[in-house]
This record gives C-alpha cells, sequence and structure tokens, in this order.
C-alpha cells in the first residue's frame, strides 16, 4: 500500500497535480535540481513494488530483499543509490514481548523510498515533523533517511528502557522474601534481548559509514547528526550486553536460592520428624511391660507422661526455633 | 561419476557431438570466447578425476582435496583457475540429524567442475533452473559459482529453520509441566549446531571475497549477488549464534528445574511421613501400659483412638494441602 | 547554574570588569594570543545553556547533549573545537553503592567550559589547585582539560579501590566458617562493576587519542600527560575485570559451599533420628507381649532397659562425633 | 646422537666419501649450487650440537633453544636461515593419554638440521620417502621441510581422531543407563585437549607465513603445499575446539543426571519408608491398650492384622511403581 | 637507597674517584662514547630520586611513577630515553601465596637507572653475572636491560611452575578417595593466576617492542635476544591461560564429587534406617495384644523374636552392601 507519495522543493512540500500513486509522473515532477521525491510504502504487494521499481530504477536485489522482507540490518549502494534494511521493534506490554518489523529504504539523488513491514514504528508523524521543519528538509534525501533512522533508533530505546524495567522486576523477584520461580522469565528475557541485540548490532556498522561521510548519497554536513544516532546505538548496544550479563547473574543467584530453599525446607522437616520422634520415645517406653514399672502404678502417670511428651516436644520446638531450624 | 557435461554459449547449452564423458573432445569444443563446459560428478572414482583434471590442468593439490572430501571449506586460487570447497548439509527428519556432505568446484576460464559427496544437495534442478535463464547463464563460469552456492546456502537456511523448530520444541518440553528429561536433547543438538557451524563460519570469509569482486575467475557484476548470498550466510551463522546460548540458557533452565522438583518431591515426601507418624504416635500413646487410663477404659476408646488418628491425619491432610506441600 | 567564570592570561587569572555571567562580555575581554577563558556550570537551565552558545557558538548537537546528560563518554570535534563528555562516579558508603553523574566539556581555541551534572567530583577545587599551577595553567585550555580529566579518573580508582574492599569483604564472608547469605551482595557488586566499565571503558579510546596528540586543540607537549591518565584508566578497567572475575568464582565457592552446608545439615540430622530410632528399638522390644521374657521380671528390669537407651545413645552419639557427622 | 647425514644433489643422495658424523667434511662436499645436507639427530648432547653448530654456523640462540627443547613452537629468522620449533604429538592407548615431544629445525641454504626431542614422529620413515621421490627432493630444503611439517601435522590429527573416539565414548557414558562417574574423564580429556592446543594453535602463524611465501628459505612454488598443511592445522585446531565446548556440555549433562539420580534415590527410599510405615502404623493400633478392641479377641485376629500389614504393603508398593517412584 | 653505582667502558667496571652517591660526578666521569653508568636503587627516598633524577634529567612523570611504585608494566618514550616498569613477582612456600614488587628502570645514551620496590628479584648477581662478561656487556645499556628483562621473565617462569605444582596438588586432592574441601584452595589459586596475568600480559607489548627492534635505545643486535624473552612470557602467559582453565573445569568436577558424596551420604543413612525400622515393625508386630498369638506363648518366642530381628537386619546389610548401598 502507498502510505503517501510527496515532492519537497526547498523543504516545503509542493501540492502533486497528479495522483499520489502515479509514480512516473509523481517523478516526472522533480524538475529542480534539490527537488525530490518522497514515497512511503506500508506492506506493498509485489505489484506495487514492481511500479516503484519501474519508476525509480531500482536494483532487482533490492526490491526482492524489500518485498520479502526478515532481512538483517545492512547498508548496501548500488551504482548510484543507497539501499538501507532497519529492523523496527516494539515492545508489547500485556505479553512482556518485543515485537520486530522493518523498514527497508531506497534513496536515490531525487528520491527516498520507504517500506514498511509490521505493525511497529510507523512514519507519518516522522514525515509531519520533517515537514514542519523547512530547513532540515531543505537538505534533501538525507534529512528524510536521517529522520527514519533517529526514529527507529529512539524506539531502540524505549525497548532498551522497558526491557530493563523487566530485569529489575526480576531481580526484585529473586531476591524477595517470597518464593518465586523465575528461571523461566529470565529465560524469555534473554532471548527477548536475542532479538534486540540481532535488531541493533548490525546496525552499528552502516551508522559508523554515515558518520563517517563515506556514503555518497548523504551529504557530508549530515555526517554529526548521524554520529549522534551511532551513539545512541551503541548505547543501546552496552545496555542489552549489560542486561544479559545481569540475568546470568541474577539466575545464578536464584539457583543458589533454590538451594538454600531446600535446605531450609529439610531443616524445617527434620526438626517436625525429631518432635514426633520424641513424643513416640517416650510412648513406646512406658508401652513397655515391666513388672516394675512405679510410674505405671502412680495415680496420675498417664498425665504425667502426657505432660513429658508436651514438655519434651516444646523444648525442641523452642531450641529448634532458636537455631533458626524452625 | 559423471552425471551430466555440457558446453555453453552466450547462456545457451549446445549440443555435444562427441560423448560427453569425453571431456578432452567436450573441451576441444569451447571454440568462442564466451563459450564454457560445465561437468558435474557425484563421488568420482579416482581414475574418473585423473581424467577431468589431464583434460582442464587442474592443480594436483585441489584433485586430491576433491577426491578424499572431509576438507574445512575454503577458497583457493591455483594460477588461472580457483578451487572452491563448500560443505552441504542436510536435515533427516527421522533422527533429527544434520547430515554432512561435500561439493568441490573447480573453477577457469573456460570450465566449471562440480564434484558432489554425500546424499544431499544435488544440482541437478540447479542446472535446468540456471539453463532455463539464458541472461544469467550467459555471464560464464561466474553464474553457475553462484548458483551452486546460492544452492547451499539456501539448504544451510532450510537446516538453521529447522534447528529453530528443535529448539522450539526443546524450550516448550524444558518449561512444560510434566516432568521431562530434556539434557540428552539439548546436548545432541548442540553438536548439530557445531556441524552446521564448521560448514557456515569457514565459508564467510570467501564469500565475501566474491562479494567485494576480488575473485579473478569471478566476473565484477556478479558481486552484488554474491553479497547477497554473503548477507545470508551471515544471517544463518548469527542464527546458529543464537540457538546455541538459547539452549544454553535453557539447559540451566533444566537445571534449576530439577532442583525444584527434588525440592517438590522432599516436601510431598515428608507431609506423608508426618501424617504416618502422627497415628504411630496416637497407637503409642494408647498403648502405654499406665494402671489408670480413662480411655482405656471407655465404651468406645478404641473407636475413639482410631477417629482421633483419622481426624488428626486429615488436618495434617489439609494444612500440607494448603500450603502447597502436597 | 553558572559556578564561576574566569579570564586566564599567561596562566594567571585576571580579575573580570563586567559580571561572571555576562558571557558575551567575558569572552570579548579575550584580546591577548593565549588569552582563554573557563567557565563552569552545574545542572544548567536550558536557557543557560543557549546563553553560552552562543556566546561560544557552540554546536547544537553538543549543547543538547549536555543538557539531557546521560551520555556514553565519548570525545568529538566540531569545525575548530572539541566536545568531551565524562561519567563521574562516586561511591556511597552507607549504601555500598556506586553513583554515577557526568561531566560535558568544550573546548576551543579560547575556551573551556565545563558543564556539570550530578553530586558528584566538583570542580571547584580542581580550579583553585590549577590557579595555583601559573606554569601549567599557562599552556591554556589544555591544561584545564587534563586537569578535568585527571581528576575524574584519580575518583575512578577511589571507586574501584572501595570495590576492591567490597570484594575482599564477600571473599571473607564467603570462606568464613559461619553460614552466610552472599549470593544478593555478589550480584549487586557485580552491577556496580557493569556501572563503573561503562564510565571507563569507552573513555579509554578518547584517551589513547590525547596521548597520542591526535586532537588538535590539545597541545602536542600535554601528551605524556594524558599518557599518564590513560595509563591509570587502563589500570582500573583491568582492576574491574579481575574483580568481576573474581567475583564469579567466589558465586562458584558460594554454591558449593551451599552444597556441602546441605550435607552437614543431613548427616546431623541423620546422626539423631539414628540416635532415637534406637531408644525407640530398645522400647519396642520390651514392649512385646511374650510369655517368657526374664528381663520383664527383673527388680531392675526397667532401669536396665533404660540404661541400655542411655548406653547405646551414648554410644551412637560417640560415633557419629568420631566420624564428623555431629 | 646422529642418526642419519646424507648429501643430496638434484634430489639424489650422494654416498660419502667421510664419516657420515664428521658434519665439517659432509658439508664441504656441498659443491653444486643445489647441493645441500639434511642431519638428523635425535635428543643430542650438548657437545653433539656444539659440532653441528660450529660446521653450519647456527645462531647460538637457536642452538640452545634445541638443546633444552620445551619451546612454544615458533618460527625464527636468523641472518639467512630459519629456526623452526615443532611439538611432536602421539597418543598413547594404555593411558589414553597424549604424550609431547619436540622438533627443531634449521634451514640454511644448503643444509637442513633436524633435532628430534622425545619418543613419537621419528623422522626414517620421512627420509626414505623423501629419498623414492627424487622430483620433489630436488626442490631442496624447502621439500624437506615440507615433509617434516607434513608428517608432523599428519600425526596431529591422528591424535584429534583419537580424542575423537575418547569424547564420542565418554558422550555415550554420560547417557548410558548404567550409573557413571564421568567427571574424572572428562577432565582429563580437557587438558589434553590443552596439550593438543599448545602444541597446534602457535604453528598456525608460522603455517600462514610458509603458505603466503613470505619465508625467504623456502621457495615460492612450496607455497600451495604448505597451505594444504595450514588447512589441515585449522581442521584440527577446530577441532579441538568443538571437542572441548562438547566435553562441556557433556559435563553439565552429567551434573544434571547427578541431580537426577539423588532425585530417583530419594523417592525409592522413602517409597520403602512409607511402606514400613503402614506396617508399624498397624502394630502400633494393635498394640493399643484398650478393653474393649473386638479385633483382639478375635479367633484369626493376629493372622488377620498380618494379611492387613501385607495388603496394605503390597497396595502401597503397587502404587508407588505405577507412579514411577518405585 | 643506593644499592650500587658503577662506571663500565667497554664492557669493564671503572673503578670510581668519587663516592658513588655522588651522581652527578659519576656520570661526569663517562667520557669515552660507549662509557655508561648503571645505578641500582632500592626503594628510594623522594629526595634521593629527586638527586638521580637532576643528575641525569629524568622526566617529572617518570620519576615520580618509579617514587610511588604500583604501576601497570609498561614502556614509555620519552625524548631521548625510555622509561620501563616491570613487576617482580615471586613465590612464598609458607602460605602458597604469589607476592608482587616492582622494578622501574630509567634507560638513556649514557645510563641506566633500575630502581626496585618489594623483596624479590634482587640485581645484584645480575650486575656480577654482567660483569662477568666483558663482551655482553660491551653493548652497552641495552645489554643491561636485557639482563634485568631475562632475569625478570625468568622468575616468571619459576612461579609460573610452582603454581603449575599447586594446581596438580588441587587436581590430585579433588580426584583423590578421601573427601577434601578444595573450593577455597582453587579461589585462592585463581587469584593468584590473576596477579601473575597482571604482571606478564601488559609485558607483552613492550617485549615485542624491543624483539623488533623498534624501541631507539635499545641497539637492534640485542632484537634476538628479546625475542627469546617474548617467546619466554608468551609461554608463561599461555601457561597461566591453561591453569586457570583447568582450575575452572576442576571445581566443576569438585562441584559434581560434592553432589555424588551427598547422593552417598542419603543411601548410606537410607539403609541404616531401613535396617531401625525392620527391628522395630517386628518388636510392633509382637507387641500387638491379640488374645491368640501363638508365638507369645512359645518357650523360646523371645529369643525367635530377637533372632528374628538380628537375621532381618543382616539380610538387609548384605543387601545393602552389595547394591553398593553400604
Amino acid at each position: 500500500m502507498i502510505v503517501d507519495s510527496a515532492l519537497y522543493r526547498d523543504g516545503v512540500r509542493i501540492p502533486l497535480s497528479c495522483d499520489k500513486a502515479d509514480l512516473h509522473e509523481v517523478r516526472a515532477a522533480t524538475t529542480g535540481p534539490h527537488d525530490f521525491v518522497w514515497v512511503g510504502m506500508h506492506e506493498p504487494s509485489g505489484d506495487e513494488l514492481e511500479q516503484v521499481a519501474a519508476a525509480f530504477s531500482l536494483h532487482p536485489l533490492a526490491v526482492e530483499d524489500a518485498l520479502h522482507a526478515h532481512q538483517r540490518p545492512k547498508l548496501e549502494r548500488y551504482d548510484d543509490g543507497i539501499f538501507l534494511v532497519l529492523k523496527t521493534l516494539w515492545y508489547v506490554d500485556e505479553e512482556d514481548a518485543v515485537e520486530t518489523g522493518e523498514i527497508n529504504v531506497f534513496v536515490g539523488r531525487d528520491f527516498v523510498i520507504s517500506v514498511r513491514h509490521g505493525e511497529g514504528t510507523a512514519l507519518d508523524t516522522t514525515r509531519l515533523q520533517l515537514e514542519a521543519r523547512e530547513g532540515v528538509l531543505g537538505h534533501g534525501p538525507s534529512a528524510v533517511v536521517y529522520a527514519i533512522v533517529d526514529h527507529v533508533v529512539d524506539t531502540y530505546e524505549e525497548v532498551a528502557t522497558q526491557l530493563e524495567i523487566d530485569v529489575d522486576e526480576v531481580e526484585a523477584s529473586v531476591f524477595s522474601p517470597q518464593r518465586t520461580q523465575d528461571s523461566r522469565r529470565i529465560y524469555i528475557l534473554k532471548r527477548e534481548l536475542a532479538e534486540v541485540r540481532r535488531a541493533v548490532n548490525p546496525l552499528r556498522e552502516p551508522m559508523k559509514r554515515f558518520a563517517t561521510g563515506s556514503v555518497p548519497a548523504v551529504s557530508q554536513e549530515a555526517a554529526p547528526f548521524f554520529r549522534d544516532v551511532a551513539d545512541h546505538l551503541v548505547r543501546v548496544s552496552e545496555s542489552v550486553e549489560t542486561l544479559d550479563s545481569l540475568l546470568s547473574t541474577a539466575f545464578d543467584a536464584h539457583l543458589a536460592r533454590i538451594s538454600v530453599e531446600q535446605n531450609e525446607d529439610m531443616r524445617k522437616i527434620s526438626a517436625w520428624v525429631a518432635i514426633a520422634a520424641v513424643g513416640t520415645l517416650v510412648a513406646g517406653i512406658y508401652g513397655m511391660n515391666f513388672v516394675h514399672m512405679p510410674e505405671l502404678h502412680w495415680r496420675f502417670g498417664y498425665g504425667y507422661a502426657l505432660a513429658l511428651m508436651i514438655v519434651a516436644s516444646v523444648v525442641l520446638y523452642r531450641m529448634f526455633k532458636k537455631s533458626g531450624w524452625l
């Protein structure tokens, strides 16, 4: 689906005289040296993509990538243009899960085509914000690429922040006084972190190339801005590594805790067994059949025996309580 | 065994006037500047390979490698040709196992010789598909190398997908409510992943060389296509690493689970022991031989004692049930 | 807040004729070729920062970074100046915690602007010490950068020393004869170490660039001094890695200890159960109803039975004591 | 001990007119431009080595290394010659152990001196095979170096194969239905793998230098052959890493197994305890002294009680059997 | 303290006409082009070091480093001289501990100043040995640097050998039939290894620079000698890594062993409990109050009951013995 297509001249959106889906016409309208077209698509069909490819002479390999999605993040040069693949990430609160989508961007001298797959990281707001800043948009396609990348990396930071909260919760759970089953949660979080890592890390290299101004289609003066994005990306990446290693440690602590709990249970059980055993022993003693057992003939012998059991139990109970076994 | 040999001119298969096994004749038929021969062999004998080597002046070390198979994936330059070793992988459903074979490819200015070992990744379909695309095949030996490599890497992706399914199953098993023995399965999966890694990782370097167009026998314009293959290879490689580390975490979770189960068993056992102990204690008390024990003379003393045992047991049972021990 | 701003000429502070907050005036006062201004700010508002940026023509991206803080340590070149981000660390004794702040430094040919966030690592003493050493301050902005970086890295070393003490305490606790719960403490220390690592490691690269004299705004002759700082940084970094791996080993030892303790508890419990069981067995024997049981008719049969129980218990107790079970 | 010394001219062994131990004479016999001497020694004394060093002007540091052995594998250039240190490995079946020796090779324009330490990897067969291939030996000292290195790396592959078999055995043992103690075996295998790694890995760099033809004393045309050896070396090295990581996983599985066995034992024990407890409870009940207990007066009350015990035990036994506890 | 200072000319010690502590005079005595002074100090005071610094114009940063010690091993160039920091290691047998000291070496065209901190690795013998070898000492300051470095690295090898012995002991202890507590010992050894690593690893880079002859103050012809030292250093470093990873495996084996022991204890305990339970059950049976229990009236019923208990116990004991539980 073509979400929007527009012609920009000196940072200002020029009303189109043709249908926004008639891309040949749209492109033909780029008459000035700094004019450019930005076409935004969302999960286009093969046909739609074919038309775009024809109108802007896109490289067939890149078009195929954009159609099927599920690529690694990458930056490729084709003749006079570039092709950029970004993974989008968003956090679904209800499931504590990270979902992934994809944005493919084709950039040429006079056009930007963004192809979005999946729910997250819509670009309409990005376009609106950009259109509101004439000065920035006047830098041409570079500005659009920067705006998209900046927006995507911002969502990475949000996801990382969510995952930090999740890790904090796990941490609180592991060290809480309650008994908790955290291994499943830790496993799932580690899987989510692996997901983020797969989106973030392969993007570092392309961002570095943007940041050093070594990508031809991106203007040299945009370099500091991409450097800023690259910095954010590194921060997300380091944050993910730190979270992952914290989770490993938390898991070990969880294991240690299970052992400690087992020990406590065993001691508690043993204490009660001991208390019962003392009662049984006393009962056994007065169940012996000796002819000469004075207590058996006492008036309150039976009461005495019961009292003996209770006293012994209470004494034991207090001893165990004191030593921390109960 | 020589599976097939054919002469191609401008992307079209030229009928041979000689026997397809008479390789000297076949090669002699390459008269045009863009003619080339593609010989496909499957587990050839030493003699067969000798004949090919003689007809195309292959380097003896490469021929020896192709005969014995069991090489690491590699790309080597010999004078004016290259020698490429690829591992083939296929997944045997019945055994959840990954099997490995090998393809050796000799490439010269006017010939491609592919030598296949093992069952998997047959190349006849590859040849047919290629013959159907005249434009592609017209690029000469490079096109054949690309087609073979692309096919092999595609099978890697299939294997990786199968292993992802296996890991998902292990994950489901580890966290299922049933008690499961997963350590063996995890071990075997890790061994399979090591197998895949040994096929995939050493190939990354050669693919990069193809992708940057720095291999003389491969035409410059094929570079973007190899870049695509290299990308897929990296994706498989990263996928394998992620699976391996997920398996490690799953194994830890499995260990934690065993501990938790042990704890649960111990508590369950202890609860039952406690219930039995209470009955025994009551029986012991009324087995005492005191002269003055009023209950002993009650009409329904015996029934009362049994009732006491049962009531105590039920009360304990409920307490344990409530606290989660039973 | 502008903490202080001053004009230095040949290493000497020149009294200002204008208000120290009127930065345009302050800058205008730099008439000599080696004059420079050092403005120190603490958590400035956006407005304050805007004024500084206007007075010294700072790059908007750097200004934004300085306003929001929470950057990675980094060194960036903008046209004719540099922008340096440092994390500050301080150790809060009451909580055994490492807190982090940030210092941003803008350096130009004739000015240094330091923007500090968070409580730690105040720079007033640094300024005073520097003003006391005319010779050093005469080297211009480089001297100020060096003084700040040196001060920050010194605090890193203090923090590392504190953490070493903490690790020593954990180590003593893990191997103490008392039973201790160390996994939480180890977890938190590992988290603190991750915090330090995030401050220290990204700074190594910028320090190396200073140390090799490859940063334009920093004079060549300051290189050995920065080399010294870089050395300290590496030492802190290595110390952190060593502590982290020691903690991992300590954690494993802690786990081993829990297992050993469990074993000891189990043996102790079992020994007492055995002692009780022997008493019960003796009582059971003399509770049998055989017609012919000579002991039952003995004068001191009962006493003999009790003595038997006590002797058996003492013998068992001694055996267990000797074998180390009690 | 000087094992053999010979003069080769154009790949053919020339009978010596002097004693083979008179090395000055032997060397003096190299008159042609392609003549060279190969002296083979086995654990020479200091004196013997001194004589060789004098006859061939070897560098004193290299001579000292060759005398004491216990060096890391390395390749060093001295003026116009090279000095190569190789570790030899052999597998002692009786002890499942890997033993290590050493071969030092001095190479000059017109000589090769091989000094062997330890039992393994004798070089007489290597010499004989080489003398049988005139064409190869005609390439001069390079051919000898290649033959020695090729032979040594072949033995590495044999050792690696043996260790693979050992790992397979451990794997079978860990997952066998019998209870096994595998931790010691795994530990020893890991130590053997460390041994192999120490021989193999430092040799990779020298082999690469041979393979790229960047060692002056080795002829350029030998490069593809050394490339082949380098390939084998990498394969051994990767195989060792894979085995090592498989052993780690096997060890973890072994640990999991111990836990599972403990659990099984505990449940088995508990089941039997429960069966005994039921018998004791029944006996306790009929040991109570109530005046009115009808069963006590039954004709077959005693038999009935015994039957009750047996039935209860059998029922419990079946229940435990069914639930897998017994 | 100035331990010794001497003037060397062409490898021979020249008697000084002035006090050896009057360093200005000593230096002034270096008249020949190859004359040089070697001053040896041990834990000098600030004053002493100031005098040396003044006499030889040492760089203040290096002097400060030499005064405070506790530096990382490093090699620094200052104008026309170098400054080398080495850690010294020695093994204290009584405590199985590795102690560390430091040697700082200043080298100029005509002087060497060695500053030693801590007990170990005294240099007097090094000086004596060097003075005995005129030829070597004739190479000037390089020879002294080599002698010191060689001596220091030799002590590293001794320490590594000691630690290998310790690891062998731990290994023997872990796998000995006795029950042992090895986790503390393993922890401490790992800490010692970290200590050695911190001394050895940072020195590898400087040694490589010496070995490639890229340090100006060290003569080119000394390079092979430093290459030898560098080799030893790498060997120590690899040995430390191997020991560390062996210790990790040994620790895991120790953990496995604790689990196995726990299992054995549990089975042993359970066996004895079963034996006692059988006796109690028999006693319970004959304690029942049935009117018709023939055994109770037997002449030797009591003896028969005791015999039953004993026989049952012996049978059970044998069964447990056979199955390995006792």
